[in-house]
C-alpha cells in the first residue's frame, strides 16, 4: 500500500478501504506521508466524493486519532449541538446553560470564527477571564460537576481533525460534504454524548444555499451518527439575514445575556427554542416538542438558563458581573450610523456580507493568527420585512480602530429596499435518518 | 492574489490568467506557495484541464523559468523528436545520429526511465563512460561542433518542470494532458529548435490505451507548437506489444548499434524510418515522406549514421569500441527461458506488463533513487501474429541477481497464444496542425 496509490485509486471514483483511509491519517500524524499528498488526496475526495461506508470510516479514524470522553457513568443525558455556521448565530451561548439548567448534561468542544462566520470560544473570550482550555481530565470534572462545559479542541481530541482542517482551510477543499462531516461529526463524538442536534444553515451566511445541498449534508451527518448509534437529528434553519440584532464577540455575548433575561428578538428566540425542544425529546426528557418548549420557556423565565450561565462563567474564570448590564461593559472607540437611501420595506440583509463587514471590522479573522478585536461588531435596527423611511438608521456599527470606508459601502450594499418583502420561516424542516418533516408540521404532531 | 484565490479558481474549473499561473510557478520555486498548495492545484487541474491559452501560457512560463538555449546561428534546421514513452522504444537512439548525419542538427535533452517505461538517457548510460551532462554552453557547442547532443536537463534549463514534475509524480496528477504537455513542451521549446516530430504512442504500454484519448494529447502538443512558431507534427504509432525485439538498458543499446548496422526487426525499422522521413520533409531536406524514407535507408547502408552514433558516443566520453560487438559486453549472472505453453499464434505481447517485469528485473526504477542494473532485460524471439509450437522459447529474461519467481509469472500471463492475431498496423496516423492522415495515405501523397 504506497500514498500514490491510495490517492489514485480515490481519483478513479473507488472507494477507499479503512486501511487505506487509515494508512493516509497514520502517515499524515506521523509525518511518514507529506503534506503534499494529503493534499491531493483532499483535492480528489472533493471531486469524487466518498461513500457513507468511506465517510464513516474516515470519522471513526479520526475520532480514534486521539482520546474518546467517557461520561456514560452519569444519570442525565448527555446532548450537544452543532451549528454548520451562521452569521450572528450566538444560540448555544444561550441554548447550552439552558440544556444544562433542563437536566441535560452538555459536554461541549467548540470551534472558532473562520472567515464569514463567528465562533463560540471567540465570542465567551470576549467576557473578561473566560477561559476555554481545559485537559480532558478537567472537561469530564466540569461536566460531572455542573453539568456544562464549554472548550477548545486540544491537542488530545481528535488530532487528525486539526491537521486535515489547517490544510483542507488553505488548499480549498473546506467545502466537501465527508470531509465535513467527517470534521464536525469526529469532534462531537469525541465528547462522550449519546445525543446530537445539528442545526444546518441554508442561505447567503451559510456553507450551502440551496436546501438540496444542506440536505445532501444534512443526511451524510445523520448517517454518521446512526452508524456511531448516537441519538441525532437535524434542524435545517434559515441564513439569508443575520440571526438576531447583533452581530460580534462581546455584541453577541451582550444579545445572549439579554435574551436568557427574556429579552430576545423573534427569530433568535425561535430557533433557540425549537432546538431545546428538540433535544428534550430526544433525550426522552419531554414527549413532545410542544412541551419541550414549554420547558425551555419556563427554563428562560424561572432565571435557572440565566443562573446556570453565570455559573458557567464563574468555573470557566469569567467575570459574570459584567453580564448583568453588558452594554456598560461595551465602549468601542468608533461608532458609525448606517441610514436607509430610501423609504420601502427591508428586502434583504445579505448575511454573508454583514459576515465579512464584521470581519473587516475586526470581529473576526482573515488568517489564523489574526487578534480579534473584542468590541468590534454590527447592531441591526431592523430586520427583513420591516418598514424603514428615508434616513432612518438600520444600523450601527462599532470598532475600535477607525475601519476603511469600505466597510460602510459593503454594508449599504448588503441591504436591499423595495416594495415588499417575502418572509421567509426561520425554521425550515425538522430532520432525522428517516423522515424530512416541516417544522410547523412537526410542531403539530 | 493568494494561492488559496487561484487553487479555488481552477477548482470551479474556470481559466487562470497568465499571471495567476505565474504567481503560482514562481511561489512554488521560490518557496513562498507550499507544495501542498502546489499539490492541490495540480489534482484540480488533473479534473477541470486547461484551456489551450492556459495551458500555452503554462509551458511559456516553465520555458522562462530557466535558460533558453540559442541556435539561430547555425545553418542546418534544428530537430528534434519527442516520444511519449513506451516498451522497448530505443528509436532515439538510431534516429538521432541518423538525422545528424543527414544534415540535421539535433540538439536533445532527454529523460530517465520512470515507471514501467524505459528512458533514453538511461539506455545511453549503459555505455560505459557515457555522459548525460553538459552545461547549456557545452551543449551548444556539441551541437555546433558535431550536429548533436544528448543531454539530461540541467538545473538551468526549464527548472520549473522539474519541481512541478517530481509533485505530480507523488501526486498521482502526471497523466493529464495540459500537465504532460506543458511538460513535454517547455523542454523542447528550451532546446532551441525549430522543428519538432512527437511520437505519440498508443496501447498497452503507452500513457493512452486509445486513439482518442491520444489524439486529444497530440493535438495540445501541436497547438502549443504553433503558438511557439515551431513546425511540428505527430504519428501516433501502436504500443500493444514491445518495439523491437529487446527491452532492458544494454540490451536496447545493442539493439539499436545492430540497427544501425543495418540488422533491425520490421517494427523497429518502420518506426524510426517514418520518423526520419517526417522531419526530413518537416525541414524540407526531402520534398515528401518516399524521399525521406529513401535518404534514411542511404545513411543507414553507406554507415554514416552509425559513424555519427559512434562520435556521439566518444564524444560524450563512452567507450565506442564496445559497439561493434555489442553481445560479447554483456554477461548478465542470471538468465532464464521463457516457453510457450500452447501451440498456436501469438494474439497477443502486453506492452505495460513487459515494462513491468523489466522494472522488476533491475532495469527500471520503482523510485527516483533505485539504481539500474544495466545487464536485466528481455530479449523477445518471436512478436504478434507469429506461429509458436508448445514449449518453444518465446523471450529470454536476463538480471545481475535472481528475480522473484512472479517475474516468470508476470511475464507468462503477458503472452496470449490463441488461433489467430489480427495485424495492427505500427504507423497509425500522422497528425498535423490542420489535417489527420492514415500513414499508407501520406506515403502516397
Amino acid at each position: 500500500m504506497t500514498a500514490y496509490e491510495i490517492i489514485q485509486k480515490k481519483q478513479r471514483g473507488e472507494e477507499l478501504s479503512r486501511e487505506e483511509l487509515s494508512f493516509m491519517l497514520e502517515g499524515m500524524l506521523r509525518e511518514t506521508v507529506p503534506d503534499y499528498q494529503i493534499a491531493a488526496l483532499l483535492m480528489a475526495i472533493y471531486f469524487q466524493g466518498m461513500t457513507p461506508v468511506e465517510t464513516y470510516s474516515l470519522t471513526d479514524l479520526m475520532l480514534h486519532s486521539g482520546e474518546v470522553i467517557e461520561l456514560n457513568h452519569l444519570d442525565a443525558p448527555r446532548a450537544d449541538k452543532h451549528s454548520t455556521g451562521g452569521v450572528g448565530d450566538k444560540v448555544t451561548l444561550i441554548l447550552a446553560p439552558l440544556l444544562a439548567a433542563g437536566g441535560v448534561a452538555v459536554p461541549m468542544i467548540s470551534g472558532r470564527g473562520l472567515g464569514h462566520t463567528g465562533g463560540t470560544l471567540d465570542k465567551l473570550e470576549a467576557i473578561r477571564g473566560f477561559s476555554t482550555s481545559h485537559t480532558p481530565e478537567q472537561f469530564r470534572r466540569q461536566v460531572e460537576e455542573i453539568g456544562l462545559c464549554i472548550t477548545s479542541q486540544s491537542d488530545r481530541l481528535v488530532p487528525a481533525d486539526r491537521r486535515l482542517y489547517a490544510l483542507r482551510d488553505v488548499t480549498a477543499t473546506v467545502d466537501s460534504v465527508p470531509l465535513i462531516t467527517g470534521s464536525i461529526m469526529s469532534k462531537k463524538l469525541a465528547e462522550g454524548i449519546d445525543t446530537l442536534l445539528l442545526d444546518v444553515k441554508v442561505g447567503s451566511g451559510a456553507i450551502f444555499r440551496t436546501q438540496p445541498e444542506a440536505l445532501a449534508l444534512t443526511h451524510n451527518l445523520l448517517s454518521i451518527g446512526q452508524q456511531a448509534g448516537i441519538n441525532c437529528a437535524a434542524l435545517l434553519t434559515q441564513m439569508e439575514q443575520p440571526l438576531g440584532f447583533t452581530i460580534g464577540n462581546w455584541n453577541e455575548v451582550a444579545e445572549s445575556a439579554r435574551a436568557l433575561q427574556g429579552d430576545w428578538p423573534q427569530d433568535l428566540r425561535e430557533v433557540t427554542l425549537a432546538q431545546a425542544a428538540v433535544i428534550f425529546q430526544q433525550t426522552g426528557l419531554e414527549p413532545d416538542l410542544a412541551a419541550g418548549i414549554a420547558r425551555a420557556q419556563r427554563l428562560i423565565e424561572d432565571g435557572s438558563a440565566l443562573a446556570k450561565f453565570a455559573e458557567l462563567v464563574a468555573v470557566q474564570g469569567g467575570d459574570a458581573e459584567t453580564l448583568q448590564d453588558p452594554d456598560t461593559h461595551w465602549q468601542p472607540a468608533f461608532c458609525q450610523e448606517l441610514k436607509a437611501t430610501q423609504s420601502g420595506v427591508i428586502e434583504r440583509l445579505d448575511a454573508r456580507e454583514f459576515g465579512l463587514a464584521a470581519v473587516a471590522l475586526g470581529a473576526g479573522r482573515r488568517q489564523l493568527t489574526d487578534q480579534l478585536d473584542n468590541s468590534a461588531g454590527i447592531t441591526l435596527r431592523i430586520k427583513a420585512g420591516d418598514t424603514v423611511q428615508a434616513g432612518e438608521v438600520i444600523a450601527t456599527f462599532y470598532a475600535d480602530r477607525e475601519p476603511s470606508p469600505q466597510v460602510a459601502a459593503r454594508l449599504q450594499a448588503a441591504v436591499t429596499i423595495s416594495d415588499t418583502a417575502a418572509a421567509l420561516p426561520v425554521i425550515q424542516l425538522l430532520v432525522t435518518s428517516d423522515s424530512e418533516l416541516d417544522w410547523r408540521a412537526a410542531l403539530q404532531s
